[in-house]
């Protein structure tokens, strides 16, 4: 596997940059083999725990999930049997199938024991980054009793009224085990219609709603805070129809992101969005949170690629915005609403997406630079000179590096000669292999003429580049290693990105370690600040800190996580008073009685 | 000017195909020099009426408004005053400085005489496509009197309060002539607090207000319908901020896009919409419209590319969410609400866009198809092909270009060899001239020999290109000059979208002329039909059959214009009634008095 070497990319050199104009014709200093891959890259033979691919993925690849459904449920509708690579240029981890061996869970206060999922439970304070939100149950809403049940029979059949307590219990907690809620019942409608009757019967009744696709998310917005009515989308699995002139894809909410991916790409396009746990989350859970993931510095938001949605509102109104049109401007864009509104406005049922075209070719460069102003520098330049082509350009400070080779097996700096204090991956997508390879290349040694760059190797196979993306992936997995982590997931302006990473260090001083690292290509910052153990002084010195930092930035708390149950008391730090009275007139306009994921998103006192 | 051919992409044969691939040793056949251009290139010394480049300028550029902000008021804030080309590559017409002498006015009936601008008028109803709506003047707002005067002059000086009857003359009507209000105050605010203020007392004073960017819309959405205050957005024309590591533009409302678009090509970027009336429109025109425009394959819809907003609402609220964030996933994304609605839930105040990196090598084909179902699969080979540098797909049916070549000076098919059924325009926009121009070679000999493209020319110099978009741009303008002309804009499933053409062709014989062409990359269909002279049966014949058509399509009847007064009634077509009934809860909402814009975008008898 590691029998071709890095192509190096030398400091600028006459001799060296002729050669490359040349064609290639001189070698290249070749590094040592890179070492094997200690993850499974996709498409190999399953099993193992590699990282997710960082991104959206960051620490959001739930063990154990992999493949699976909401609750567990299967989604054979669209079972693609076959695991072989469709590219042999894609290079991304598969979730792992099996809970790592040192997970978030290890590092923070011990759990308290597990709660009977048949009773009413405290929300489980966590404490790694923010505590959770302490609310008590809101009395206004009725407590389910059987008549409830029998209704939901009538409707959905006995399989879809799920009362067992282990898989109920699968459903109350998120994945991290951050969140636990108390649910009695989850629901599995096969249709919208189901949806609909379900909605409005809970409305009329005041039993409070939470709506679960995958149940991958990082905040807490997908599980019960209380004895919620789960309703899980899982059911409702089916690729709608195929545009494959436009590469238009309409599916049900609760079709897997990954198979949804296989189909697409069977058909010669992509999504437009990829995370790491993309083998459980729902595209309707990616468009309720508005996923982020690893494909937004080339294809931007959902908010441009979402084309339409079929949404039932709290009291069960079916609202068809399935549009498959690229422009429609009658009236007000109301799908927007949705995407991101974390199924508090209503709930997605159906969606149409517009699918990129594949692009065959990638590469992928490890470089290092000296300071922060040439990795904004050099990323500019990406942007003018790769244009195109350019599809990731994430950056890691030297404690990354130097974490990632201390605690993950395998992992070796490829640029071992010196140390430099910050290291770039960038990757290019496009329809010509060599064509691309020269391109970046020529970037490259303008890039280390130009003194941004001190060094820097090309992936010359597929193991080399998933090693690259194997380090920046790895710094989430080998963070927690450590012993505690506070995890923060910001949007700074680009300029002032790395300021909080040092502004951090010099608060903690010897206290704690703290990493930068993230999408710079999308000014979207994964700080994270490591000790031995969980400390609630280090925590103070934190917090709020952290969160007035970014605000007076006017940065994001939550780039690309949501504010879920964890952060829905502190949208203040990233929006205007203004702005939160609006999203809660909104919020009281299309669920009156509050019966949509309550708790979650906006502060309960403006509601 | 037409010393360089065409480069000729003749049927395929091996042995060109071989010359092709060998770096183009073997001369290809060349066609005729092209003629000199009619129009005025962009760049080039001013004057002239040549075509605004199709797309969102399809019959949008506003003749005699060129580089003037709403009502004739200067912006001078960033006055660019070099003309220069920045690029030999771009190949857009500017706008023309004087009204065309066969400007749409006189294809409809005759114009009703000017009105008095002082006094109360009904709608004028014009009839190229769909009457206007008629609605009756809502008794329940307040008619306007001196104190209203006086205090608008205490907020906004002499300077800012304009009752000038000629200047409100050009305010109360749209450029086409075709919707005139009887407006008599014209706000100039300079100041977000200055709008707040005025929003806030005729909210209070249960003044209707019209708010206006460049006048520049086709469906009379920025023109008062009866005595509506405007408020003209053109004083405030300011750039406030740059970032040139991620192109993030931060501008008031009133900047016309032509002037920001040179503002950040001069920093290596390039604006995300492009449209004929760019010289006029306002980029807060734009956010309010959703403009599609000719940029919108490559990058977009500007769901996408707007970061952050900032609006004044109905009672003076300033809705502060100018974030410049590329993410930011805390709460409801609020800006959507306002981008599209046409002003009538708030007025745009600063806007911030996401610009894209300005590549310098520009290509142009000019091909012909023998049927519909081959344009459709060549759009989706260059999809696949093309992949990262297609930048435009336009096509033609051979009805268009023969319209062009009996009334528009100077143009001549380039493919005159033979009769095809479709032509079919095709750009690519990308880092590397050399190189993507032997890609878009390699791309039309396959296309040739896959049987997609029957004959086809690429452009050897600006001179040429310009040439070929002449064609497409300049149906518009030749439709006018046949008589009476009803013209669509639809957007239509790609598959179904020529179908429309075939069925009204059918269905009014003889009586008119059909003529399909437009975006076919986004799904957007012009449709214009042409007669000797307006009739009302010809009318009967297309309307509502076109809009049932579209409707039963799941198609949208706006594909960028909006609704605004024209198809406000009409908007069933293409949302649901459930659909419809939140947008007007939400005008309700935000809007009580519904003081912003009335009589447009939603039908009178929902609000």
């Amino acid at each position: 596997m590691a029998s071709v070497h890095p192509r190096r990319v030398r400091p600028a050199k006459q001799l060296v940059a002729a050669a490359l104009h040349r064609g290639h014709t001189r070698p290249l200093r070749p590094l040592p083999p890179s070492p094997s891959s200690t993850g499974q890259l996709r498409g190999g033979s399953g099993g193992g725990h590699g990282a997710a691919r960082g991104g959206g993925g960051e620490a959001s690849t739930p063990p154990g999930t992999a493949r699976r459904g909401a609750a567990g449920m299967p989604h054979t509708e669209y079972e693609f049997a076959s695991r072989t690579v469709n590219s042999c240029r894609r290079f991304h981890w598969i979730p792992s199938l099996q809970r790592p061996p040192c997970g978030p869970r290890t590092n923070v206060e011990t759990y308290e024991g597990q709660h009977s999922a048949n009773k009413a439970s405290e929300v489980q304070k966590r404490t790694f980054g923010s505590a959770a939100t302490h609310n008590q149950r809101n009395p206004a809403y009725s407590e389910l009793n059987s008549d409830d049940v029998c209704y939901f029979k009538s409707i959905l059949g006995d399989n879809g009224v799920v009362q067992d307590e282990d898989r109920i219990a699968v459903a109350n907690v998120d994945w991290m085990g951050k969140y636990k809620g108390a649910s009695q019942l989850l629901l599995l409608p096969k249709s919208t219609k189901e949806v609909s009757k379900i909605l409005s019967y809970c409305n009329t009744r005041r039993l409070a709603v939470v709506p679960q696709g995958g149940n991958t998310g990082l905040v807490g917005g997908s599980v019960p805070v209380y004895d919620e009515v789960i309703v899980s989308l899982a059911g409702m699995d089916k690729i709608i129809s195929f545009d494959n002139v436009n590469g238009i894809l309409t599916s049900e909410a609760g079709c897997v992101l990954e198979n949804l991916s296989t189909f697409v790409e069977n058909e010669g396009f992509i999504m437009p969005l990829d995370l790491g746990a993309k083998g459980s989350c729902h595209i309707g859970g990616n468009i309720s949170t508005n996923a982020g993931g690893l494909r937004f510095i080339r294809y931007g938001s959902l908010h441009g690629n979402v084309l339409g949605l079929e949404v039932v509102l709290a009291d069960g109104t079916i609202l068809d915005m399935l549009t498959t049109l690229r422009k429609d401007n009658t009236g007000y864009d109301l799908k927007h609403l949705f995407i991101g509104s974390e199924g508090s406005l209503g709930v997605v049922t159906k969606v149409a997406v517009l699918t990129p075209a594949k692009l065959p070719a990638t590469n992928v460069a490890f470089l290092s630079c000296n300071d922060y102003t040439s990795c904004q520098k050099l990323l500019l330049a990406a942007r003018r000179n790769l244009g195109e082509i350019l599809s990731a350009f994430e950056f890691m400070d030297h404690h990354c590096i130097d974490l990632a080779i201390r605690h993950l097996e395998g992992v070796q700096n490829p640029l071992p000669a010196s140390q430099y204090k910050f290291y770039v991956l960038i990757e290019t997508t496009g329809s010509d292999e060599s064509y691309d390879k020269t391109k970046l290349e020529a970037f490259l040694l303008r890039s280390m003429e130009d003194g941004l760059v001190s060094d820097g190797v090309i992936a010359q196979d597929i193991s080399q580049a998933s090693n690259f993306w194997r380090i920046r992936e790895g710094i989430s997995e080998a963070s927690v290693k450590v012993g505690a982590v506070y995890k923060y997931d910001l949007s700074i302006p680009v300029e002032k990105l790395y300021d909080i990473v040092e502004e951090m260090r010099c608060r903690l001083g010897d206290n704690a370690e703290v990493l930068g690292y993230g999408h710079l290509g999308d000014g979207n910052l994964h700080l994270n600040i490591l000790s031995s153990k969980y400390d609630d002084s280090i925590l103070t010195q934190i917090e709020p800190f952290v969160y007035e930092w970014t605000s007076a930035q006017r940065g994001s708390i939550s780039a690309e996580h949501g504010l879920g149950l964890m952060k829905a008391e502190k949208i203040h730090y990233s929006k205007s008073t203004e702005a939160v009275q609006l999203m809660a007139s909104i919020k009281k306009l299309l669920d009156p009685n509050s019966i949509l994921n309550p708790y979650k998103v906006l502060p309960q006192s403006v509601l």
